[in-house]
């Protein structure tokens, strides 16, 4: 059992969906990625909040066994709060506001104890200052990345440098497309293997996920759910969910990955069935264990 | 080893994809339904054909070992002409002409050797003649049914009634939400179960399918493929695939239905990766349980 860290956002998010709303919740990349990992792994989570983050926000954390050493408190500072509000059918997502905040000068300063965490995920912020994370490490084992097209368009050098020093990618079916230029998923998931790491994930939402390693692929659907109440924060759940499961097996192999990926989509589908991260506060290993085993029921046949 | 019976379109296409293009190709539902079918089962086809239909069409489906005593020849008649164009992502396609012709006033009429058929796909036609159809069998053990958008719009009494009377719904995600009037998917599939099938599945395309029984949910993801030179075809090659592998085993429990959902896929992804039916005319059934192995590689986790 290796730890894990988690570096990204700590938010406060506004959300709408058909199926009602919530005001400043608690989200972010990290807590969603770090909560999820918790579920498998020791887990460290590097951010920053204000002034305005509640205290309970950091003491669920911790009754999680997150270490929230690393999550920096701005004085007179306010959180990154994120607004979106979801279409009628889910499919699609508006963005009512971002205010960055605290957020905008986020330089991530590693505690010393967590300088030497062997499972690393990189959750979407400036490719620079996931670098400049990665040059604090001492001898990180496996490393996953995350991004987003607004990296990739205006920041493509400095991620490209950040993409040859990780280990595991995790994009979505846009971001792989405008990263590799290819419109085949098949041509962009190999494409993105020669960019330096020996594990390429494409997200797909609800269609869900296509794992290209040298030893192959492997596709995992996504796990059919009749309820999604609001998706915020599944992407960092099915990563967290995958850095915390390898994390916890310290194994990093092709049936290692295999099984993370489907641990991470399970993670992911109970987050989607509740707001914030509402879901995974009540969510208990035996659910998940229970669940993992109704997704090997479901793509089974002989 | 049972038999299987296709009533539907035969057709000529003319297709345009970012890959090239045909003129006037061989097409139709029962064509590619039959063609799948003939890998697994024996196979009758019934549909109807103009006098410009090429004998060479003729001579590849009894090559195939397909029984095609049902395809009548209207003297000068011409046969149905479908022409559509591909975008560039091959996400959508245009319909550039659709020209009914013999098509038009299809009354099938089966021969007395098709009546007593076990298994039968009713490819996508008017819900009054596959209702027809169904009057001339004698005790269909096994009834397949696809439709459209434009029978569940206009002609939704007549086509209920033939819902009632098959054991297994094919629609694609799109029509299924039609028919339901729900925009979830599962909500969907489970409300399909209870207009009569025992099965139901949801055509995904790219991303696979969904089945809904009794017994439970499958998912299949699509076979992931680097090179998609036209798709036309692929989901009557999959309903094709699916009742021929059922009818070879003349069996239908989960099992069996998982099973044929896979080779029907395998068959689906093939026929994507030239025009036409060109790919169909190589391919061999070592071939297809080659892909059927890979298929389950690409799911494999433990």
């Amino acid at each position: 059992m290796a730890d894990v860290l988690m570096v990204g956002s700590v938010a406060l998010d506004s959300v709408e969906t058909p199926f009602g709303k919530v005001e400043r919740a608690l989200g972010g990349a990290a807590t969603y990625a770090g909560t999820a990992a918790s579920f498998f792994a020791p887990v460290k989570v590097v951010g920053v909040v204000g002034e305005d983050f509640a205290p309970e926000h950091l003491a669920f954390l911790q009754q999680r066994g997150v270490d929230t050493r690393g999550i920096e408190t701005v004085a007179g500072g306010k959180t990154f709060h994120w607004a979106g509000r979801y279409s009628a059918d889910m499919n699609s997502r508006d963005t009512l506001a971002t205010e960055l905040n605290v957020f905008e000068t986020f330089q991530p300063v590693l505690p010393a104890a967590h300088r030497a965490v062997p499972y690393v995920f990189l959750a979407n912020i400036h490719p620079a200052l996931q670098l400049d994370v990665l040059d604090q490490m001492s001898a990180p084992r496996f490393v996953g990345l995350d991004t987003m097209n607004l990296w990739i368009n205006i920041e493509l050098a400095t991620l490209l440098q950040v993409v040859a020093r990780v280990q595991l990618l995790l994009l979505n079916d846009e971001e792989a497309r405008l990263l590799t230029g290819e419109s085949n998923l098949v041509a962009a998931g190999r494409k993105l293997l020669t960019m330096g790491p020996r594990a390429a994930i494409v997200k797909k939402g609800e269609h869900g996920a296509l794992m290209f390693t040298v030893d192959g692929l492997f596709a995992a659907p996504g796990f059919p759910l009749e309820v999604v109440k609001d998706p915020t924060g599944c992407g960092d759940c099915f990563a967290g969910g995958l850095m915390g499961c390898l994390a916890a097996a310290d194994a990093t192999d092709d049936d290692a990955l295999r099984r993370a990926v489907v641990y991470g989509s399970v993670v992911a589908s109970f987050n989607a069935q509740d707001f914030s991260l509402d879901r995974l506060r009540t969510l208990t290993r035996a659910e998940v264990d229970e669940r993992f085993a109704a997704f090997a029921d479901l793509v089974r046949f002989a």
